[in-house]
C-alpha cells in the first residue's frame, strides 16, 4: 500500500487523542486519504479500554468510528470485550446492571453506524437459555443504524489469567453466522482462543473443536478477522506470529488479528494488531503498547511496524535458561512502563513516593517511574538507619538528581528508637508469661523497613493523587524476603515479575538506552545486593541478600524451572545448571550436597512465603510464567508439599 | 440401627485421635460392634485433610481404613479429592509432581486393603489423551489390593469458590464404570458437582446433563454414594437438604453423601454427612465442623446427629434480608472457630496477639481466638493513644480478664510523636514542590492505627509460632473503613465476613452460649462503634463509625442486596429498607434524596475500596456471597462503573 498513507493516518491518530482538527481539515484530510486507499481497506482499532468504564469506552469508540466513516472503509473492527471493557474479573456476576447497560450502549452506538462502514465490536450478551452460564462474549457487526449479527465465541480459556469459563457459557460454533460482507468480500470472524486450537499446529489441544476449521472449510471466507485481548508474556510473541501465520497457510485465508492495547490492572496488552497474507506472510503490523488506527488492506497488506525486542524469539529458546536477559528488556521496559501509567490513570492517581535505598530495586523502580509518570511527579525518599552507608545515601541522591525526580533525605533514627523503646517494654511483658522468644530476630530489620513504609503511607495521606510503591522483585518474594507493611508494601509493586539477575541486566539497558544516558550510578549497579537492615556477625559488615538466600545466578534458574518446566527438586538435581556451569569453570565446582540444600531451601522458603505473595500489591505480569495472584493462586495451607519425590518402598514403609 | 452403635463407634473416633487402644482392646471393641452391624453397613468418613500433604492424608486414611477393615463393612468412603487435600488452588499445574505423588500413594494404600471392605476415596488423575485439560478429578475403589476402578467427575463447577474447570477434562458420565459392587448390593458413584445439576429442581442449569439421572436410569443402582468436598454457607445447607431429598424421592434411590470437614485457607467445610433413604427421608446424618466415622446401612439409616443452628434455614428466607441473625449465630460461630484452628494448625502457628481497643471488633475477634487456640495462647494488647477514652481501656483489661487471655497495656504516644515529627519533617519539605497537600487528612488517624500493628507485627516477629491478627469486619471493609498495614493488617481475619450488625448479635450471642456467661461487659456491645483515631469536631468526641459513613442498620442491608439479590442503585430506590421502616415507626423517615445519597456513597467508597479487598489477609468465607478474594474479585481499575442506570436518551446524549 501507499506509505502516504500512514503519514496521513498518523494525523488521524493525533486527532482523535488531541482533537487537532476542525471539521473542514478533517473532511480535507479525509478526502486526501480516501483516494489512496485500496478497495477492501478496513480499519484495526487498536484501542486501550478501561475496565467496567463503559461510557468512557462507548464515547472513545465512537471518535473511531466516525473517522472509519469518513474514510468509508468497509469496517472498523474493535478487540473482543472492547465495549465493557477487559480484563472484568468476576464484576459481572455480581452486578448484571453492568451488561445491561453494555448492551443499551452497543444498541446507542448502532445509531451512529452509517454509510459502507460496518462497525465489528466486542462485548457482553446474556444467555437467555434455561441452561448454562449467564452470558456469552461476543462480537456485534453494527450495519446502517442495527445490529446485523452477533457472534458467540466458542473456545473459552480458563487457565492462568484467563477466566472466560467463569462467567460464559461456550457457543456452537455456527459458521454461517460468522460471515459478514465487507467491501464485498466474505469475511469470518472468530474471537481470540477460537483461533488457538489447531491441531496441526499444536501437540497438544486444549479443546476438542476448531472454529477456524469449521468456518474457513464450511464458509470459504476471504479473509479471517480475530479479535483479541491477549496479553504480552515473554516468547509469547514468536507462538502468535508461528500460529496465526500457519493456520493462514493451511487455509489459504489471510488472517486480521486485532489486539487491545494499555494495561489492566496487572495484565498488559502489547497490541501489535496485524494481518497475514494467505502464504502465511506477515503483511502489516501495528505499533505495540500504543492506540493507533490502523488501515489495512486483507489482500495488500499494510505498514509493518517493528516490534520492540523481546516480542520477537524463537519458540525453540523456551526451553532453555539464560541468563542473556538482553533480548526481552525492550518489551520488560515498555510493558512495566505502561502498566503503571494506565494503572495510575485508570485509577485517578498521578504521583508515586517511594523509599530510595540506593540499592538496585528501589533504582530501577525509580527510573520507571520516572518515565511513566514525568519526572516530577515521582518523589524519592531516603531514610537512612544507623546502618545505612553514607554511599548508599550519595547514589540515591546522585540517582534523583540524574533523573530529575524530586528528593529528601530523612533518618528514621528517631522513630526506631522510640519504637524499639516501646518494644523492649512490651515484649518483657509477653516474656513473663510466653516462652519461645527468639535469640535472634528479625525484629529490627523490619522496624527499619516499617517506619519507611509508614512515612511513605503518610506522604499519600497527607498530599492528593499520590501512590506509594512497593518495590520487591521476584527473586525476593519467592524466598519471601521482603517485609510484609514494609518494602512489599505500596499501591503497585512494579518489579514483582522481574527476577534480580535480569534487574541488573535491565539497569545497564536503561543507562545504554534512554535519552538520558547513564542516569544509574555504576556503583550501585557494581554493589551487591543486601538489604542493609541488618550486620553479618561474620563479616561485620551488612548483611548480603546472596548470604542470607544463596547466589542470584542459581536461585533465577530454579525459579525459571519451576515456571516453565514445572520442575522440582529431582529432575533439578538431575540438570546442570548456568551456576554450576560458571563455577566450574572458576574451579569452584558447587558440590552436590550444595545444590541440594540450596534447592531445598528455595522449596522450604517458597512453601513460608505463599503468606506474602497473598498480600502482594497489583503489579503487572512480565515473564512466560508468574507468582501474580491473577494467574497463580497456592492456598497458604499447602506449605507440607513434599517437592521431592518418594519412593515406592518409602512410602510401603510409611503405611506401616 | 442399634444406637449402641454410635457409642462403640465413639471409641473409634476417639482411637483414630489419640491412639488410645491397644491392639487386643481394638479386636473386642471390633468383635463387639460387628456382631451390631446390619448387612449393608458402610462408614463415612468424614474427615479434615490437609492441602498437598499427601502423605499426611495418606497415613491417616490408613487408620480408618484399618478400622474399617476389623469391622468388615462393606465400603469405608472418603471425600472429593481427599488423598492431594482440597482445596488445591493452581498447584497442581505448576508442579505436576504432586499429582504423580498422591497417584503413587494411592497405589501404596490401595496394598494395604484387604477382605470384604472397599476403599473409595478421592484422588487427582492424569490425563493422558492428547486432547484436553491435563487432569481428571477422580474417585477410587479400592479393593483386595489393587485399584478396582476410577470414576472421573462429569460437572465441573467453576463459580464463586469452585475452580474446577480451570484444571480437570470434564469426563464423559460413562454410567456402567460408576457402578461397584458393595455388601452384593450396587452402589452408584457420583462426585460432588454431578449431584447438583437436576432438571426438575432447579428453574435454572448449569450444565446440559445430569449424571444422577443416568446412573440411575441406566444401571438402576441400589443406592447412590456422593464423595463431595462442599464449603458452608448461609442458608445453604437447606438447598442441600431439599435437593438431595427430591432427587433421591425422584428416583426411588437412596443417597449417601459423605463430605469434608475442617478448613482450607479461606473455605470451610462443615461435614454433616448424611443419607436419604429412597422417600426422600434424611434417616442418617454425622457431626458438623468435625471429623467423625460415621457408620451407615444405606437401606436402615443410622444416627441423625442435629445441626448447629443456622445449617436449617427455609430456602425462601434466602430472599428477605433480616436484622434478626439469631439462627446464623452458632454456624458462623464455629464455622470461624474452625477456621482460626485450622490455619493456624494447618500453617503451623499456635499463638495469636491482637490489640484490643475495647471496641466491638477486636473484642469478638479474642473471644473466637481464645476458643479456637486456648486462651493461653492468646495475647491482647491494649494500645491506647491520646485519643483513647478511660473507658475503652478498661473495657479491653476487663474482657482480657474474663476471657483469660494475656493481657497487657502499652501506650503508643511516644511511637505516635516521634513519627509525627519526622511527618511534619519530611511534609514540609514536600510541599515546597508538591501542591495539593489537604487541609484535614487520614494522616494522624493511621499513624495510630500503623504504629499498633508495628507493635503486633514486631510480637511477632520475636516471639515463636505468633500471628497477628487484622480485625476488620465486613462492613467496614466494603466502605474502605479500614487501614492499610493498621487495622487490617494480620496473618488471619476471622470477621472479614460478619457484617456489623451481625457482630453486635454474635456478642450478645456469646454471652449467653459460651461456658463462661457474659464474658463481653455490656459496656463494649453498648456502645457505638468508632475507632477512636479522631476527634470529630462537631461533637467534640471521638468520631463515631456511623457519623463517617451511614447507619450500619441501612449499610448491612445495601451489602446483603448487592450480594444476594445483585442489586444497584436503581433497584434499591424501590425498595424499601428495613432501616427506612423502623426511622418511619420513629417519626424520622428517612427521605429519598437522603437514601440516594447513601447508595452513592456507597458504591463511590466501594469502588475505591477495592484495592484493600486485593491485600486483604486471608479470612473465613461465612455468608453466603462474599468479597473474599477465593470467590471474588474486582479489578481495582474498575473504579469508574457507574451502578446506576442511564436512560438511552441520556446515552444518546452522551454520543452528540
Amino acid at each position: 500500500m501507499d506509505t502516504k498513507i500512514y503519514t496521513l493516518a498518523q494525523k488521524i491518530d493525533n486527532d482523535i487523542k488531541n482533537n487537532t482538527l476542525s471539521e473542514e481539515e478533517k473532511d480535507r484530510l479525509a478526502k486526501e486519504l480516501k483516494q489512496l486507499l485500496p478497495d477492501d481497506a478496513i480499519v484495526l482499532a487498536q484501542t486501550n479500554p478501561t475496565s467496567g468504564d463503559i461510557k468512557g469506552n462507548a464515547k472513545k469508540a465512537l471518535k473511531w468510528i466516525q473517522w472509519a466513516q469518513r474514510l468509508e472503509v468497509g469496517a472498523i473492527v474493535f478487540p473482543e470485550m472492547y465495549l465493557i471493557g477487559y480484563p472484568i474479573g468476576d464484576f459481572i456476576d455480581r452486578f448484571p446492571l453492568i451488561v445491561e447497560e453494555n448492551i443499551e450502549w452497543l444498541k446507542a452506538l448502532a445509531t451512529k453506524v452509517e454509510g459502507k462502514t460496518k462497525v465489528v465490536i466486542g462485548f457482553v450478551e446474556f444467555n437467555k437459555e434455561k441452561t448454562g452460564k449467564n452470558y456469552y462474549n461476543s462480537i456485534a457487526v453494527l450495519c446502517n443504524g442495527k445490529i446485523e449479527r452477533v457472534i458467540r465465541k466458542t473456545l473459552l480459556p480458563n487457565y492462568a489469567e484467563f477466566n472466560d469459563y467463569r462467567h460464559f457459557e461456550p457457543s456452537e460454533i455456527d459458521s454461517k453466522n460468522r460471515i459478514t460482507d465487507i467491501n464485498g468480500q466474505k469475511a469470518g470472524i472468530i474471537v481470540c482462543e477460537d483461533g488457538w486450537n489447531d491441531f496441526d499446529f499444536f501437540e497438544k489441544n486444549l479443546y476438542k473443536n476448531d472454529p477456524v476449521k469449521s468456518v474457513v472449510e464450511e464458509q470459504k471466507p476471504n479473509y479471517l478477522i480475530n479479535c483479541s485481548s491477549s496479553i504480552t508474556r515473554a516468547k509469547k510473541e514468536q507462538l502468535k506470529h508461528n500460529m496465526l501465520g500457519f493456520a493462514a497457510k493451511k487455509y489459504n485465508t489471510p488472517i486480521v488479528y486485532v489486539n487491545q492495547t494499555g494495561s489492566g490492572e496487572c495484565l498488559s496488552f502489547e497490541g501489535a494488531s496485524r494481518v497475514y497474507n494467505k502464504k502465511g506472510e506477515l503483511i502489516a503490523r501495528a505499533k505495540s503498547y500504543q492506540e493507533q488506527f490502523f488501515i489495512v488492506s486483507p489482500s495488500k497488506g499494510g505498514e509493518i511496524i517493528a516490534l520492540p525486542d523481546g516480542l520477537e524469539k524463537t519458540l525453540n529458546e523456551q526451553k532453555a535458561f539464560t541468563l542473556d536477559h538482553e533480548p526481552d528488556l525492550e518489551r520488560t521496559y515498555l510493558t512495566i512502563v505502561q502498566s503503571i501509567r494506565d494503572y495510575f490513570q485508570k485509577t485517578g492517581f498521578k504521583r508515586a513516593v517511594l523509599g530510595l535505598s540506593g540499592g538496585l530495586d528501589s533504582t530501577v523502580s525509580a527510573v520507571l517511574l520516572a518515565d511513566a509518570l514525568g519526572a516530577e511527579n515521582v518523589f524519592g525518599i531516603s531514610m537512612p538507619s544507623k546502618i545505612t552507608s553514607s554511599e548508599s545515601k550519595n547514589d540515591a541522591r546522585e540517582l534523583a538528581n540524574n533523573l530529575g525526580i524530586n528528593f529528601t533525605e530523612i533518618s528514621i533514627k528517631d522513630m526506631f528508637d522510640s519504637t524499639r523503646t516501646k518494644f523492649d517494654e512490651v515484649f518483657s511483658s509477653i516474656e513473663k508469661v510466653w516462652d519461645g522468644r527468639y535469640k535472634e530476630s528479625f525484629t529490627n530489620d523490619n522496624i527499619q523497613a516499617r517506619s519507611r513504609a509508614l512515612i511513605l503511607w503518610g506522604i499519600a495521606n497527607e498530599f492528593g493523587s499520590c501512590l506509594p510503591i512497593a518495590t520487591s522483585d521476584k527473586s525476593e518474594l519467592y524466598m519471601g524476603y521482603a517485609t510484609i507493611n514494609g518494602d512489599m508494601s505500596g499501591g503497585f509493586a512494579p518489579l514483582a515479575d522481574v527476577s534480580k539477575t535480569k534487574l541488573f541486566a535491565l539497569a545497564r539497558w536503561l543507562n545504554k538506552h534512554r535519552k538520558v544516558k547513564n542516569a544509574i550510578p555504576e556503583s550501585i549497579i557494581a554493589k551487591r545486593p543486601g538489604a542493609e537492615l541488618a550486620i553479618n556477625p561474620k563479616t561485620g559488615k551488612p548483611l548480603l541478600a546472596e548470604e542470607a538466600l544463596m547466589p542470584y545466578e542459581f536461585l533465577d534458574e530454579v525459579i525459571w524451572r519451576v515456571e516453565n518446566l514445572q520442575q522440582t527438586i529431582g529432575d533439578m538435581m538431575q540438570a546442570e545448571f548456568l551456576h554450576e556451569k560458571h563455577m566450574k569453570e572458576q574451579n569452584q565446582p558447587i558440590s552436590q550436597e550444595q545444590k541440594l540444600e540450596w534447592l531445598q531451601k528455595f522449596f522450604r522458603r517458597m512453601s513460608t512465603a505463599l503468606y506474602k505473595w497473598f498480600i502482594m500489591p497489583p503489579s503487572p505480569i512480565v515473564d512466560a510464567r508468574s507468582i501474580n495472584k491473577s494467574e497463580y493462586r497456592q492456598p497458604i495451607i499447602s506449605s507440607k508439599i513434599n517437592y521431592q519425590k518418594t519412593s515406592f518402598e518409602e512410602k510401603l514403609e510409611e503405611l506401616k
